[in-house]
């Protein structure tokens, strides 16, 4: 296959960024001022017949599979090779930015578009996946798609509830889907190739390195936790300063000793205290209890782990000494996920033969590939977000790097057979 | 002047803190459980009739000023000599404890009351003032009867409104008071030999120490001001820990900061950071915002505004330092109180009479006292607090304690005249 020009990779990566735009308001949101689009509401929805009618426009025949993801299939000239599949989620937060997942569903559009405009096909077919939910900002639960389409556990998903008590089931029928076949979005992993998610990186990285794209070798995992500090509410004119224990002078030597930690890393953890509330909160009450939380962030499972016990530790060090009491609670892991040595490393070359340097990141948020890196393998290309701004209506991408990274995948979708990623051997 | 007998303290303590204990539940309280008892309400009128008519089985005349407060008097026997007024308040915070303020009044009138069960009379009279405001739990303004009594200006208090919008001329007329007569409470210092109030410590320095009861010697004067850090939220996930603006670590290592510099001052200062929340508050969201309080007092006027300066410089400092910005803002300003030298000490004189441990202690909480320390000689007795506990349900005294105040107090009324605290020089 031959290289696109640069002007042909720049009209593909407008035209995603100006179809992202125009998705990011009404009536592809359902609030009238920015971007909010939950799983399963009438922005979904309508947002859903639109990206359908850009994949047929592009070639590629359409399905919704039980959960809502639109599947999108692009013929290889082996019928039964195993398919490349790329996705994204075209769900969004409360006031979110138009490029946010929607940008990689849009690019993979551009990428079959740009075969099939040249009438041309690859040994294999490719898939796109629009997954509906990515965010998790409507149920208490996040990835839906990629989750059932890699046949995660989910537990009984049937009942969880959104914030005005309606259940993904009845949510689904709302749409037309009936949970009794929720099974049946399962695919087998035989079935593909591999899996590559483009995303802008919702940092600030390659914004300061001046890069316009990355390889990505791994996905964060997390460990979050609450906590609650007591110690004793007091007048703050008539309790001396030796005789308190003010739990928020305790909640900030944590703070403190937490950030410390972190920075002693090597940039190896990242570690956040962002919720933190002093209480009863008055200006003239020592605060006798602080609630707040921990997020503690690695690509190290045996250091995630290790990074628990040591802040949990310098918790109970801190509170021993001011005569606090602490209760930790609601603890959430989620395992780091490594992506694919084989991909990422062609996806590596293939950023350098598209003329820019080389460059791997690991990744500090949560994305649809997390889902895929222990089902087949799986790389993920991030794209610079101008200032690292994300979760924001103020998020944005430069077309010149939207472009990169349009060159790299069409880069990578063509040499990806040559390279043959996944031996025969592998598949069974 | 006889001495009382122990068992004669005993019983007048007692019933005290009975009639304190009747005076904490409905329909002396406004919420059906716990005490809340704020200025003008129905509690207060409630309240006010029963304090009346046990002022009037003491042997005091009662009227009530235009501001609501009850005023006792009880005749000497020179009738042109100056009063002793002794005061406390008898309204409460929201969900308040049984003994603050009101067991002053109720102390009072059994001072009285034991006067005139032996038909005793002293060379001066004596005036009881049970103020109907001194929390400030109804309008925004504190201290309203004692403020009003020694004439200071109070603005244009008539428009002021409780929460509900109800103004404060509207409050006094539903129980028929008329705003337009509100000049009338204003005395003239010359009608006083001095002011004594009774008051529990709300703190726990004298249980601690194990004493009943301490001399006043000044009231801090407070300096309070809101700050709000601003620094950038961020991924918790995608921002390296040294490309962060943390609001919340910088805010914890002012609370430190600040709290180290109370620490030093070997007790002339008490600082508090009291209020305190980050934003957005997510648990993956670097806090780009806080909003604190700060409140610092002590009794020395210049340390004050001493205090001020490097506490906004350390502020300054910190951000400077975190590239955060800091705005401060509402900065409220209450001078120190200096109590009288003399009458001070005689009270001193009075607890070791009493058969107790000379003791001084700063006041580090507000009281009515403030409004008198400029306008006629004053001082007060604090009464342990055990635990230090106030402003809350479980807020107590012990017989003990309370009948040593008692004992002090009548130790006081009848030595007073004798030393001559107010010469006929300073009158004038």
């Amino acid at each position: 296959m031959d290289r696109f020009t640069a002007h042909h990779s720049r009209s593909s990566a407008q035209r995603a960024m100006n179809r992202c735009r125009e998705l990011s308001e009404t009536p592809y949101s359902d609030i009238p001022d920015g971007l909010f689009r939950p799983f399963l509401g009438p922005a979904h929805t309508i947002t859903s017949e639109r990206v359908t009618s850009w994949m047929q426009d592009a070639g590629l025949s359409v399905r919704r599979d039980a959960i809502g993801t639109l599947i999108g299939r692009y013929e290889g000239t082996q019928p039964d090779a195993p398919a490349l599949l790329i996705g994204s989620h075209i769900d969004s937060v409360r006031n979110g930015g138009a490029f946010d997942g929607m940008l990689g569903v849009l690019l993979a559009i551009e990428c079959v578009s740009a075969l099939h405009s040249n009438n041309q096909h690859l040994p294999y077919a490719i898939e796109i996946a629009a997954f509906g939910d990515e965010e998790g900002s409507r149920f208490p639960q996040s990835m839906l798609g990629s989750r059932m389409l890699s046949g995660k556990s989910v537990g009984s998903v049937a009942e969880i509830q959104d914030q005005d008590g309606v259940t993904l089931q009845e949510a689904l029928k709302g749409v037309g889907l009936d949970i009794a076949y929720l099974e049946s979005a399962r695919r087998s992993p035989h079935e593909f190739l591999g899996y590559l998610e483009l995303h802008i990186e919702q940092g600030p990285i390659l914004d300061k390195e001046g890069l316009s794209v990355a390889a990505v070798e791994a996905i964060v995992g997390i460990r979050r936790f609450h906590v609650i500090l007591k110690g004793e509410a007091g007048h703050a004119g008539t309790v001396p300063m030796e005789m308190r224990r003010d739990a928020l002078a305790a909640a900030s030597e944590i703070v403190l000793g937490i950030e410390a930690y972190a920075n002693q890393s090597e940039g190896q953890l990242r570690a956040t205290v962002g919720k933190s509330e002093a209480f009863p909160g008055a200006i003239n009450i020592i605060p006798g209890r602080v609630a707040f939380t921990v997020e503690l962030r690695s690509a190290d499972h045996s250091g995630l782990d290790c990074s628990v016990l040591n802040v949990t530790s310098l918790i109970e060090a801190i509170c021993a000494k001011r005569n606090i009491s602490a209760t930790i609670f609601d603890r959430q892991d989620f395992e780091p996920a490594l992506c694919d040595t084989r991909l990422t490393t062609l996806l590596e070359d293939c950023i350098e033969t598209a003329g820019h340097p080389r460059k791997r990141l690991v990744s500090g948020a949560g994305h649809d590939a997390m889902m895929m890196c222990d089902w087949i393998p799986t790389t993920m290309l991030f794209i610079r977000s101008p200032g690292g701004i994300s979760h924001h209506p103020a998020e944005t991408v430069e077309l010149k790097d939207v472009a990169a990274a349009f060159d790299v995948m069409m880069t990578f979708v063509s040499s990806l057979d040559a390279r043959r990623v996944r031996p025969e051997g592998e598949m069974q």
